[in-house]
């Protein structure tokens, strides 16, 4: 089995390719999933915010994860399994873990405000879901309005063995990042993997701060590989260098409710989805919008040709 | 059909009984119906956040509908579809009335927040579930933190035909029921229904601003009834003094949280539940509390003696 | 000097009279603190949020501190300082105190989140405007959105011994009051008063779990003294009976927004305000919402006298 | 006077220089005013969120009111006004256009959901500051949590002449800027002047759907300058080349809380400010935070000299 705590790289967030008619596109999956492993990706997370789970039935939910951990036979998958309540996170985890997967991903629910709160609920989610799920921790303040302090993360680490990885996507973040690399170093906190979201906005520096890699679904996750990877090595302005020729379109598809149709249609341009189709609810593109990345495209091709599409 | 738009009455939220160790309590189930059913409740409304509906897994969903439009014969039975896609709300919408429910209802998602997002949710909503199903919006801006204006809710009713009832609880809220009705005399907006919820704490004022009855679910049912038929034939005072008798529980119940735990309690104490059990996450009472409870029902004894337990 | 940290009874929150024009009306605001003292009321709080602090000019929340301060010579005054800023903060704490306030009243800013932040905030404040200056914790989650644990407050309490004294109106609250005694009784925090808001809505049982009073606004603090006084002196079932008469009115007054208007009107019908004016932007009362409260004042007055008007 | 519904360019937003100590820096705020005129800055904003405004007392704002407008000669000032309460925005307005301000801005404050809410909203305040007085909308949802439609924009423009200017902030919000143009060239709404702000995150963009400028408080406002002075004269790709060249630095200003330190490091680096510091509450930069904003500095040198220091 995989050991989640020492992952690095790329987990990238998988979209879920619908056709034009809101049908799920398994060729498009299909091809989706196999460029993810051509791309140097780690593993995949999937049935995330980005992956459109709340517009799946149950039934449908079943069904990707098991093309998924059937496909992608050398990388991990990641299912996220956050629910309003317990019984459908213990149900799709179970599915999950059965079906192959490496760990389920919780994030928590908007209505949680105090630490206490905090602890509690992932206390109760991983006795939902038995202790010997691995279990990935979202924080995602900005999104769902939680705000976990890194004092609270080291307590939900320290009291439950099956917490292994972190999808860090605080904004600000840099700082929880190195406080965490402190407490693990000061032997507060046991280890466990951060990968980094939030559109990879400051992978850049948040390579720096300790991070392992990136967990997010930008439309160039070979670009997201790269760059940990320079990261990696040393090799700081080369990285930097790749980053920052991606930024304007990273941070284009940063926006709220328009990113994912942004992402969705340079996954489209590059060949990997037959179609930028969201289900409803979901914003679109306008021509106006699809002019502003093809112009994106362009530009960043000039300097990394694998946006010459 | 029963023809929600002119409901009258109580339609009761019905809890979800479980067992001590979590397990649906269908036994339980089955007295709680015949007792709203003796208790004169002209419906039954299933599957709410009172009834712990996001704890449930989807087949457990589906089981419970059955139940309750099985065994409620002459009960309208109103289930609650909302969730976060329209996928699950269709799929769960479909099952309903195909096993005899009388309707759906829907709450908009939190997110929401302008006028047009609002109307543009139930649009597609209601193209999601098909036009033929009977649909209650629900108006609950304190848990929902979504304010629907009077003139939201009268381009909703006007839109869609299929959306037939309200429930209220918009909290102040007297003024927008005298609202909507002159809207209706003024012949800007179709008749609907307009039951009261929020614990039924304004019900007795409610009445007189153009209300047809109560859809919550306070623990004596068999009071809503009475008051609401006591206002209806014009009995102001006894309305009062009957709905003025229990006040000092409705305030009780109506704690956020740890009020489904003494609505269950009482329940349990008049012998409809077994047990007062909830699914995790969920509140419970101290002991401290569950004197305060008995406390209140022994004064309410006095003057109800439904009450003498 | 009070001592704050041992006072009992009821702290009564000011209205602030304005005239139809807007002005601030001093001749209704001498009455008004002549009548809150021959009700029996311990203390008063002014510039809350009921007093409609933000809608007054610096100058005029000067003026204000300086009529009560004179005028009720034997009720200790504690002015709401809550601003968005410490430099505010400061100069109305020392102005206030400079013209014999016995405390200051602070609310945690919205935006706060994590137990640190509340606690950090706390800290801030109190080096803001100075460690011998009495400070009222305002705990208000419903309308603020900050959420304080009972260790939360603890942390504060033992952390900066000038604060003295809690205005309790967390909703559900009575658990919190228990397990902050309990503190006590354990030697885990120093005592202070708790004095009870929300609108007095669980005032009956919060004496039950070791508050020491009330710090609310409702139209008859006569009442509220009395309602106290009778807990105190271990009389329960007539403090019940006295709270559960005018319980109709308490819970009419204690809607959002347009409760300010109830409870003015109240007033303005007991005689102690000329008018019920707010300053905008503010809610008022309909022809129907004023006959709703002259029917609750007309079954009120049969059981208690002071409210045949 | 200015027309500000003609305005072009960028608009700065004004930090407020502190001392160490906090006291606020005038011979700082003197070197600041005189940068920004160099920098070829159209106008100034102060008193804005970035300009630590809730932190002022009454008096220093209007002191610092009148040191903006005593020396920006040519340089119109637009006062941020924005306040819990009609009588301190009426007061601070008065005084600010009595001193010579070209304008005043107004946020909506964040209880505001509906559509009316917001319009009513502006109604009553340009009731209260006079409808004399230009204003600026600030459209923020990020921070404020309020959603203004563009057809809520439509109604307040159409309805309050003295409403000329938009500070838009929407995230996202391109499309927003497409659809208010396209209702000015239908007839539908008068022309306003359009600047952007959001840090300038997406300036590169917004210049091409209709804006005329920026409003914000990017530490390089000479950029800005050129990026909308290029963009207005056809010049796109050079404009991109300037812009995307800042990016990462714009990026890592754009951080919530932390964002204003380094704003302020940026500028105490550039010999503006003697100090970065802030008043509290206030984030700062940590050694880490520090060195990669020098590290952005140094490679932003190598394409804009500008930032070599």
């Amino acid at each position: 089995m995989t050991d989640l705590s020492t992952a690095k790289g790329v987990y990238v967030i998988a979209a879920t390719p619908f056709t034009e008619t809101g049908e799920i596109d398994y060729a498009s999956m299909d091809r989706m999933i196999d460029f993810y492993g051509e791309a140097g990706c780690t593993g995949i997370t999937i049935l995330g915010m980005m992956g459109e789970a709340p517009k799946l039935e149950a039934e449908e939910s079943i069904a990707i994860v098991r093309r998924f951990t059937e496909r992608a036979k050398d990388m991990p998958i990641i299912v996220g399994v956050s629910a309003p309540g317990f019984a459908a996170m213990r149900a799709l985890s179970k599915a999950s873990m059965d079906m192959g997967a490496a760990g389920v991903m919780v994030a928590p629910p908007p209505s949680l405000r105090t630490d206490d709160q905090i602890v509690g609920y992932y206390n109760q989610a991983i006795e939902a879901i038995g202790s010997d799920v691995p279990v990935v921790i979202q924080d995602y303040p900005l999104v769902l309005s939680v705000v976990m302090t890194p004092e609270v993360i080291r307590r939900i680490v320290e009291n439950l063995p099956s917490c292994v990885m972190l999808k860090h996507e605080d904004w600000p973040g840099l700082e929880k990042i190195s406080t965490l690399r402190r407490f693990e170093s000061e032997g507060k906190m046991r280890h466990i993997s951060i990968l980094c979201g939030n559109g990879g906005l400051f992978l850049d520096f948040e390579m720096g701060r300790g991070a392992d890699g990136a967990m997010t679904g930008y439309a160039f996750p070979d670009m997201l590989v790269d760059t940990v990877r320079l990261s990696q090595e040393g090799n700081v302005e080369a990285a930097h260098d790749l980053f920052d020729a991606h930024l304007p379109l990273i941070r284009y598809e940063q926006q709220p409710g328009i990113g994912l149709a942004a992402r969705k249609y340079v996954m489209m341009r590059r060949g990997i989805l037959k179609s930028d189709a969201q289900r409803k609810p979901g914003a679109s593109l306008s021509a106006k919008g699809k002019a502003e990345i093809e112009f994106l495209l362009g530009r960043l091709a000039r300097k990394d040709k694998r946006a010459a599409l």
